[in-house]
């Protein structure tokens, strides 16, 4: 039957052939997550997304949410399908059970993500940021926080959100004006203007507790004077009772060119000087809390676009087998039959496009997570921080170059769909429309490619970025020797090593006087180190699945599944690579005309 | 002030600097065009899309278009526009005076096209189908068949359309089912179902005109078989006067992802067997009037991507200079000022992205319609010939390549907007959906690089592309004595040799037993001759800016623009070009892998 949302064999084929999470069972904290458990867990997920959450998606998108004297309606559907999600303890995958966790590795809830997000991303932005801000008060809460907090969030009674753009302060989080006065009872006062709060205001759950940043009466400009605060919509008494509601008010939700279903919201706090706030952490440390927290969201964006992504390669695969139109190009017969389109050149070049990419950034999401669960099971301090580096280093890759390249793989899955890709009775349109956001929020993509530019590529002293290189340079090696990946392998290795040799030359450009040249770069060089890391899981994927054809002993429909594999790697190392070394040259070439034109010369006046 | 839409400065400089038009009023044909009417044409035109159109096109995404019992209201502000837009005389603006048209260059139209589609190319359709449809008459009509219609449609009393698609016949027109039967009466009785009908039906107009693919009983399968017939919406008596209503029923419009303006209709011809039409032209030779009309139509539509791209550009700029938000990068001062975020590095290389694209369109779309001013100024058939070849050559470019780009512009537009980009308060987002659809109809974009590479490429052995080649090299040339711009000469020099080697090797491997391989790079290969032109654009303008520079004597806003022209060559050549070399290795590498797997190993069953 055909696949939607994600191809389960390619799932299976990463968790358990190409990262072989089972052998985290090993280890005591996930002793109770054997292959059997796994893929009783994927598969419930699926179930879920299929059955329950993906018919909501396209109610979300038409319905959208409605907003009324403060009140927002999330879409009527989205309320059974929450509370199943809720039932299923999906939204504290990773976390301990004390809190209402499962305790599952990262590398299988990615996977479970995989097709939550792909079902209707708008929806799971309300359980993913009651996560998110769960987290905050898990890792920074007093024990009196995590005991008023904590477990309604995790198991979902109670919603979460994240306070942190104003009209003014966007990229620029220090800019931000909301303040905080510290009252008698070690309460805080807040005032201020919050924008673009996902969920902020929902009609799904009984109390939503705002993490917010904000100033201090009297702390230091910029970031340095950032403090975190939990404010709760309804203020929650000493013995877990519920109050009266706090004086966080939504004053409106923003129309989008997407996640309809997904509330935007804006919320004025102490409108009437009655917000009241805890402190969460320490005083003027807001923005190391964010810090902590910003590889999770952003690994979890990354999800979102690729989701997307993969649903519109199941669908135009769907589709490009079963729509008939034109005839075979190499038929010279005019009277021959017409066929499915995906045997036209033009198309299988788009879904072979897209096949690469979506296997490529499936492998290195669910990598990311892997590298958490490695630290989880490790005790060595070592190897801790090599995965630590090994995940810094990666994920800017895995929001911005992933929500990139999501996007461009949307827009192909239109293209095959021809007229019916733009129109709304089919799905295609809509994936595109949602995808787009992701390379916006948890920090523009711009911003992802700075990060990765002037906080990662210099991580250790830049042994991380080295470690990443190294890494990949260990694929390369074990497919130099696998009978009919030689030639892939050699090919990847010299991008890779031009990777190396590009990433010396922007870091130093970085810290000379030519440094607005190198991060006029940085994009691009975001761009051509996700190509290398998208050919490294292609050739892992590639030399595993080689391996298993030579031992002969797949069955047929595996057969065609790992043959497919070492299809990816062939087309992405020979057909995008080449791209990859133009892409590598022009940074090398370090053209000033972006820094250097002046203000006047870009028109427009 | 800021401009908006287009950059009035810019066309003013392809218009009389890079293309001179002026000099066409030399010829009888255009003796009334000299540069003051020209530029009264292009404020007049500004004028209507700024005030008049522009405001409709937001009204017209959010109201959209009903559709009830057969009948379809376009949005109500539309009415209005259209109105001005026919006493403009706008509709038919380099069509003879004796049908209402005004006669001007295409080239000048362009420029006005330019303002009217980026003001809103949803309401755009209406007035550019009817003039589509309104051609074919001109072209193929009998003298009764242009007396009983033309003049209506040209001066927009009466609309028209394009009845070609059908369910099971969209990129395949040969596919389609509709049959025409004749009448005793010389008529034709049409029965048959056709989708995707722009304004096929409509509030606008008395009468609307449908030009129908059909097949005459009898007549061979495919292509071979196809005629082309006139079915009024309202039966027009020999008298001019209006008689019944036809029996062509619209039964339903698309809900879209953009252009939500215009009514994309279903229609049943004959539903009660009472659908006539008369033929146009000849019996079977449908299909060729269909490719007469297409540069037009293929032109079009690249002007409507490009005119997204153009006014979201002037939207980032104006937005990038007046948004504050961050600090300069290259500050260490923490307390520092918040700049405009144009002074950001990554917001300078896209909107340097931004500007050479759709610098290097403009001048390509005016150039291919200068090339149809000089076809109709010469009487020498060796010169027409050769502009004839150069637009059949330029024409998937125009087409393909500048709605891919254009797409990707618009794209960048809503990224430097951050948050703001996504959300429908601003104008970005609706660009980025208005400007999809480009890609799509009128042919697909993989239809275009077909066309580029099958049809094209071998024109007149090869000699069209040639010629094309042949006048980049003349740029070239010409730049390498420029002061400044030697080594831009030099850099599209080196890209332009390598566009011929890959032309000859992929026209080669077309004609081989890969022919397959061939077409799997089809679309790539319009890539590079589109980046190719786009040099060619930016370096001819590049040498005209940098003569006036030379001079010494241009005033103080134009100082800036010229340097600005040389800032978008240097770009282009020194940082995308190096990214074309890699897309063009890619080609000649020919690998197999999209073409040589089997449908099974793209997974997903």
């Amino acid at each position: 039957m055909a696949q939607v949302i994600a191809d389960r064999r390619d799932i299976d084929f990463v968790l358990h052939e190409q990262l072989q999470v089972e052998e985290l069972s090993k280890h005591e904290r996930f002793a109770d997550f054997n292959r059997k458990t796994i893929d009783m867990i994927v598969s419930e997920a699926r179930n879920l997304a299929i059955k329950e959450i993906f018919p909501t998606w396209k109610l979300g998108d038409e319905e959208g949410c409605r907003f009324e004297n403060g009140k927002v309606a999330v879409p009527e559907s989205f309320h059974k399908a929450y509370e199943l999600f809720r039932e299923g303890e999906w939204i504290a995958m990773c976390d301990p059970a004390e809190w209402g966790g499962q305790g599952m590795p990262s590398s299988v809830a990615q996977a479970a993500g995989n097709y939550f997000n792909g079902a209707n991303c708008a929806f799971m932005m309300y359980p993913a940021l009651s996560h998110g801000a769960g987290r905050l008060v898990e890792v920074f809460g007093t024990d009196k926080q995590k005991k008023l907090f904590l477990k309604n969030m995790y198991t979902g009674k109670w919603g979460g959100t994240m306070l942190l753009t104003e009209p003014e302060a966007g990229s620029d989080v220090g800019a931000l004006t909301t303040t905080a006065v510290r009252n008698e009872d070690g309460t805080y006062s807040i005032t201020g203007n919050k924008i673009f709060i996902s969920g902020g205001e929902n009609d799904l759950v009984e109390n939503i507790i705002h993490p917010v940043l904000a100033r201090i009466e009297g702390a230091p400009p910029g970031t340095r004077g950032i403090s975190l605060f939990l404010v709760p919509k309804i203020w929650v008494n000493d013995d877990g009772s519920l109050g009266e509601f706090n004086d966080a008010v939504c004053t409106g939700i923003e129309e989008k060119m997407g996640i309809h279903g997904n509330a935007t919201c804006s919320l004025t706090l102490g409108g009437k000087g009655k917000c009241r706030g805890t402190l969460l952490g320490q005083e003027n440390k807001g923005m190391q809390a964010m810090f902590v927290m910003m590889n999770e969201a952003r690994l979890l964006v990354g999800m979102q676009g690729f989701s997307c992504a993969s649903a519109s390669y199941m669908n135009a695969l769907n589709y490009a087998r079963t729509r008939i139109q034109g005839k075979a190009l190499v038929s010279s017969d005019k009277d021959a039959p017409s066929v499915p389109i995906i045997q036209h050149p033009d198309v299988r070049r788009q879904l072979m496009l897209m096949k690469s990419y979506v296997e490529g950034m499936r492998s290195l999401l669910y990598y990311v997570g892997f590298c958490e669960d490695c630290i989880r099971i490790s005790n060595d301090a070592d190897v801790k921080a090599r995965y630590q580096g090994m995940i810094d280093v990666l994920i800017p890759v895995a929001k911005g170059y992933v929500s990139d390249r999501a996007f461009e793989i949307c827009s192909h899955g239109v293209q095959i769909y021809g007229g019916y890709g733009y129109i709304k009775e089919y799905p295609q349109e809509q994936l595109l429309r949602d995808c787009r956001i992701t390379m916006i929020y948890e920090g523009t993509n711009g911003i992802q490619a700075m990060d990765l530019l002037a906080r990662k590529l210099g991580l250790n002293k830049g042994q991380a970025f080295k470690n990443l290189l190294g890494e990949i340079g260990k694929t390369i090696e074990d497919a130099k020797n696998i009978s009919g990946l030689e030639s892939l392998a050699t090919g990847a290795e010299k991008t890779v090593s031009k990777l190396g040799e590009v990433a010396l030359h922007i870091g130093k450009t970085a810290g000379s006087e030519k440094m607005l040249n190198a991060f006029a770069f940085a994009h691009p060089f975001m761009e051509v180190t996700g190509d290398a890391v998208m050919a490294w899981m292609l050739l892992w994927r590639a030399a595993v699945a080689a391996r298993k054809l030579a031992e002969g002993k797949s069955k047929k429909g595996d057969t065609a599944f790992y043959e497919g594999q070492v299809k990816s790697a062939q087309f992405f190392i020979n057909t995008i690579l080449p791209v990859t070394v133009g892409k590598i040259a022009a940074i090398l070439a370090n053209d000033g005309a972006a820094v250097e034109i002046s203000e006047d010369a870009f028109g427009g006046k």
